[in-house]
């Protein structure tokens, strides 16, 4: 398995017998190339890199939007998984929320992070009601909704706007990395832990 | 004048009795389409747009590479403007750093606001090295460096880190206003007043 820093696209071309389906290869090297150049990449390079033809591409879509979307879609579960803790870790909130904080930071050390794929996509877009668009801000609410569970878990009066503080944190961090083209040094883990400790999220909550 | 929300670009055309150069007619055009509909916008389109010719565009600059850096550019001030309170005002540093967190919740209300152009550019160009990734850089550090300026005069030890978190605090909360195509409702102002209160930030300091 080959796993992309950036995306947490997963490629199974290298780990499963049968080829990759000319669907998925699409979305894989589509979600790739998207995150790395931007969603205005043309459809021929687009077909280049994934190898399949511009018929292939829009017997399976009924247009390069359908592609963005359906790739960011493809993307998500990957990156998603990257930031989040396991399910059943057994950590207290606290933890498992600083849990994405830590990822972040790490990944922002790597070369290939441009920033959070769905931030990124929806600024790229600049159209809200984009289908890719949408699929961005339903995962960016997924984010949202594990720091509120969490929160919730740990007894913070208001859940939701704490969520929305931490999603705050994480997308302006990721904004630094890009524009400063550098790692946080701490700095969402510790801007993270300040608004827990306003939050009366403890350690041992 | 007119000044648009998105970029604070003021367009010279109603008011002067003089024409605006060819310059300044390409860099409004440019760096209003760019924030509009994204770098990626052609070189046909943007003449088109200013009303200039592409020979005129070669003349003035070596590349497109080097208008997008020019706009960017020439419309940062109009928008820091829009963002900051007068140098002199005399309000205490609080009250000073709140106001800009006060001004992008009500920028963020506007359906021309598609997020720090700053951060918009850097996003999209995914080149650090890029002119205006640069230009980019330049003006967010002047953002920061504003909160920490105010840092330092209300007494904060570690001024530099205030900073840095308030103007994560305030990419976060564009980024958020991208994703989910609305409104922050007290959010930047919320959060921003939580960082504060941690650093020890009072009214009356």
């Amino acid at each position: 398995m080959r796993t992309t820093a950036a995306t947490g696209t997963t490629s199974r071309e290298d780990s499963c017998a049968a080829p990759a389906s000319t669907r998925d290869r699409l979305l894989d090297a589509a979600a790739d190339l998207f995150y790395r150049e931007g969603v205005n990449v043309g459809v021929e390079a687009l077909c280049r890199a994934a190898g399949v033809s511009k018929r292939s591409m829009y017997q399976l879509f009924d247009s390069k939007d359908a592609v963005i979307a359906a790739s960011l879609d493809r993307s998500a579960p990957g990156f998603q998984d990257s930031m989040l803790p396991a399910p059943d870790d057994g950590r207290p909130p606290r933890e498992r929320i600083m849990h994405v904080f830590e990822q972040l930071e790490s990944l922002a050390q790597t070369s290939g992070f441009l920033g959070c794929p769905f931030v990124a996509a929806a600024t790229e877009l600049k159209a809200p009601d984009h289908p890719a668009s949408l699929v961005a801000r339903r995962w960016k609410n997924e984010l949202t909704a594990f720091f509120r569970g969490e929160a919730e878990r740990g007894g913070v009066r208001d859940a939701e706007t704490l969520a929305r503080q931490l999603t705050v944190v994480f997308d302006g961090s990721s904004a630094r990395t890009v524009v400063q083209a550098q790692g946080l040094d701490g700095l969402a883990v510790l801007t993270a832990r300040t608004l827990l400790d306003a939050a009366g999220l403890r350690e041992n909550a």
